[in-house]
């Protein structure tokens, strides 16, 4: 758990909330992360939504992303996040994947909601409060064969 | 709502199937998506997190990437998500932000979780079940100064 007072944690979210402010003049949107390793590498990341045109690339992303290419591994275990606003289900989602350790923010969903962005709205098809896409089975000839095939694979890696 | 019989879905539906089988052979992960857009372009992805070294390369997520790449835009509002297998709380999350309209999948989570992956765990964090995650607000010296900027950002693009 995350003291609030934490020195350390206040200086890695200072440097994720100067990333979001830098960000803006840039043209990406007000968000920024910065992944900190167990060793103490640091891989910083930004908002680049519209920029790039990729609605996967929230800050928290990218940040993964840039640290696992980096680092040549698809693993940050041990690793903290540092977001300079609550981590949407996107970016909470990225982090387990990527076997994040710990997320540590800044502002909150609700700063974000009053600056016009959809996280709570999300937040709450999650939550089960108000579903916002439906997701329904279909019907496949073979579903399993994906599976299948894995079993069979001598030289697969696991994740 | 998805007809579980639809044809048209069950054939995109063997699309995803097929691709997730043919990238389990290219060193990929089990997994296979397609968007298909409201004017009937089809962008394909596979899972690539072991061989690109990226945990957020699931095949939903680089279908979505693809198609907004291709289509020079961050909105696919109007599109279907088809997915070899119940997307997880990253792929349903990268889809809320893409705007994609409707998910359709072939597998469920608990064939993935038999297959050793851990989707159920994932989607327990968020239905609160067990959080998998620690996530804890820490003190930034100006954590609004993001959205500051952004309110007084005259280019900006709202998403």
């Amino acid at each position: 758990m995350s003291d609030p007072v934490d020195p350390v944690a206040s200086a890695y979210l200072n440097s994720a909330v100067a990333l979001a402010v830098e960000n803006v003049a840039r043209g990406g949107g007000p968000f920024g992360a910065v992944v900190v390793t167990a060793e103490g590498r640091i891989y910083g990341g930004t908002n680049r939504v519209t920029a790039d045109n990729d609605p996967t690339a929230h800050a928290e992303v990218v940040a993964i992303r840039r640290a696992c290419a980096e680092l040549g591994t698809f693993d940050l275990t041990g690793s903290t996040l540092y977001a300079s606003c609550e981590p949407c289900p996107l970016c909470v989602a990225a982090s387990l994947w990527a076997r994040v350790d710990a997320i540590v923010f800044a502002a909150d969903r609700h700063d974000a909601d009053r600056a016009g962005f959809d996280d709570t709205r999300f937040h709450e098809h999650f939550d089960g409060v108000a579903p916002a896409i439906p997701i329904t089975a279909g019907s496949a000839d073979d579903p399993l064969a994906p599976f299948a095939a894995w079993a069979e694979h001598p030289g697969r890696i696991d994740y």
